[in-house]
């Protein structure tokens, strides 16, 4: 009787981890996912800018193991764990499925639920400013952005114009930058000679940062590199500022004392995400204390207390390492993290004497894109901007997307959107409805 | 003052009507459509089985007219008409868009809305058996059918499994055809080896169709060449049936008398549409009585009776020609009504002696893929099946494609799938739900 590794979640964590454990004889793996696709989260505010399609940064997680037979891929949605009884409860979709298999029994379970959007306690600004986690965010935020620019064609108040066309992003860290720089490359160039009425390069595009600088955590050179070619593209550029108000059709921004309202139709959420639900109902059942953005402090070799057969990965985690650092919320870390906890689940099924006892990050870089050809990147002690910065990133990034073809297809689209300026997947379809409005 | 032209509906007839009066001199037009793209519905049935991205198919009508500065585009939904005061009444969408300007006047006025699904007096069938004219309409199928796979995995009922695991797809015309083939590739080859519990190429596809034959506009032996191809493929095809009943879970078809009930979860509607709800009021505001489908019968010369300076073209209207045929409901049929349209249109403006009379429909020849290379064609005289055919089929419509990029994106696109046979766009989002369940 095979090992039964159960792994929640096919992100960057639950992925490496599956990954790590193919063709293992004696493990049998079953990755339980409420999409049925790896989203490939770095990428996803080129689509919420229409500069890609969803499927160029979706992959089919069944399709990724088609060739692994001792990996499974389940389409569900994990409500409760068993942890004594070893089993993990979902969520049975519709009413009319009692018959659909909704308990999963584990030898050895990995969660990697990652994490949410988070308002710091205003959840209600969620329906007003849509934050960026899956596709269906993004494509709310794509509808938000041209649709905007439609209305302001078609609108005969000057005041509700100005608004339609002013764009506030919530946070400067890599998503905030990256879409506040995507929204105007849109509004100067992409949209340029395509309204009668309307000038959308006059458009306004504001960054908020409550820090007193945007990518806080990148080094100090690297923050004014990024800020100064996000003025040069005509963001403001608002830090040490926080948003106090959001209503519809305008907010409040608070900046050293004074407050200043500016009217807009378009705040986007880039501030703070928070660990998954499901870190708070391990804590409730393993009676721990959460950390900081509801995430579940774990042991240093990943498992939760009391129960060693269950580990907790990825952005839904807390962990300090010796060095006094905690392991950030990044894909490298979620990957490691996912790679670990494999190691140690194998060495317990090959019975060995001795397993992986401490679980350290390796921080290979980090790397922002402030928009066409601008980047930042920071690789160990090395510090870089610019065009060089911004080719290593998008190497990186397509290299890392998960298939042969989605590589050349985003490349070609790259290509393409980089010589016209053009994004061809701005498509207003009734799906950003259903994620945002 | 230049003459004003308003155009309803952005599909192949108002596009090709729109492109007639580019950089005309004294006219001035306004494009005004629910969507801010061009539909290419031959390829619909492509995103609704995961083949390609709606972008790759959905074109910004704003970028298509970006250098002609003489066409505006206007995102809007017409609801109404003042003939007499020549100007057409748009929706103001959400309450809080009092602002936005509604009423848009005219000097002439061509209508193109098109078609909607139609299901023959049994609206309700809606819910079950989505159809396939929009966007949200292929995603919501594109939906059904790998959601249905993801569940029948779960699916511990071997009945209930076996209802998910069956498609019943309505209307043999080209849409049915195409799309009850390329479900079977789907079955046979895109998911095999990608479950671990149940086996996908058991699917059941059938294709019903009340006429005798499939495909019944053709000439018979192609019909005889794609049943053929269609049961070597697996397809299930009933001839001289009905459906008289659908519910959740099963659908009754009626065939000589004898009726059979099909369990199953996929039904698929493409057995009818019927003019858009326009001709109907149209036809109201003119005292006409419209004719089959709901389709108005324009003039010959595409007006409407009493108001020389409003046309109709396309799927919406019913004109039987002097050869006692008449004008079908196809992609070249509308584009040649656009442009008689604007020459008669232009004709007018430069204050011309005669004017054309008579709309002809010039017949270049029909095509339907029934799946990876297999194809019916006639073209005049010509009629070929097979391989050739389905070459010529790929290449004409990636060639009809709006933009150079879409086409590359395309072929890259249609490389892959056929040498691979993956089908990587199958996202289940929540626009699918939006759109169909």
């Amino acid at each position: 009787m095979s090992h039964h590794v159960v792994i929640i979640g096919g992100g960057f964590g639950g992925l490496a981890a599956a990954r790590a454990l193919r063709r293992k004889d004696g493990i049998r793996v079953t990755l339980i996912d409420r999409q049925n696709y790896h989203l490939f989260q770095p990428l996803l505010y080129q689509v919420a800018s229409g500069g890609l399609s969803p499927a160029n940064i979706a992959y089919p997680l069944r399709t990724i193991f088609k060739k692994n037979k001792n990996i499974g891929v389940l389409l569900g949605d994990v409500i409760d764990f068993d942890l004594d009884g070893r089993c993990v409860i979902l969520a049975n979709g519709t009413g009319d499925e009692e018959s659909l298999q909704n308990r999963v029994s584990y030898d050895s379970l990995i969660i990697a639920s990652g994490a949410v959007n988070h308002y710091f306690g205003n959840d209600d600004w969620e329906k007003t400013a849509p934050g960026l986690k899956t596709i269906d965010d993004a494509k709310a935020i794509r509808r938000k952005i041209f649709l905007s620019f439609e209305r302001a064609e078609r609108e005969t108040d000057e005041a509700r114009r100005r608004a339609l066309c002013t764009f506030v992003v919530v946070g400067a860290g890599a998503t905030g930058v990256e879409l506040a720089g995507a929204i105007r490359e849109i509004a100067v160039h992409t949209l340029r000679e395509e309204f009668r009425r309307i000038q959308p390069d006059n458009a306004r595009v504001l960054l908020v940062e409550f820090a007193d600088r945007v990518l806080p955590p990148y080094d100090e050179k690297l923050s004014g590199a990024a800020e100064r070619s996000l003025r040069r593209m005509g963001v403001e550029v608002r830090t040490g500022a926080k948003v106090t108000a959001l209503h519809e059709g305008c907010v409040e921004i608070e900046k050293g004392g004074a407050s200043e309202i500016i009217e807009t139709e378009n705040v986007l959420w880039a501030a703070g995400i928070a660990a998954s639900p499901l870190a708070g109902l391990l804590a409730d059942k393993t009676g721990t204390k959460v950390a900081r953005g509801g995430r579940f402090p774990v042991e240093p070799n990943l498992t939760i207390p009391g129960h060693p057969e269950v580990f907790a990965i990825g952005d839904m985690t807390y962990l300090m390492q010796e060095n006094e650092k905690l392991v950030p919320g990044v894909a490298p870390a979620a990957m490691q993290q996912g790679e670990f906890a494999a190691r140690v689940i194998e060495a317990r099924v090959r019975g060995r004497k001795k397993e992986p006892a401490k679980f350290r990050y390796i921080d290979r870089g980090s790397m922002a894109t402030i928009g066409r050809a601008a980047a930042v990147a920071e690789v160990g002690k090395l510090r870089f901007d610019g065009y060089p910065a911004w080719l290593a990133w998008l190497f990186l990034h397509v290299m890392m997307l998960v298939t042969f073809q989605n590589r050349i297809l985003v490349l070609v689209q790259w290509a393409w959107n980089y010589l016209t300026w053009s994004r061809s997947a701005r498509l207003i379809t009734r799906d950003g409805r259903a994620g945002g409005e």
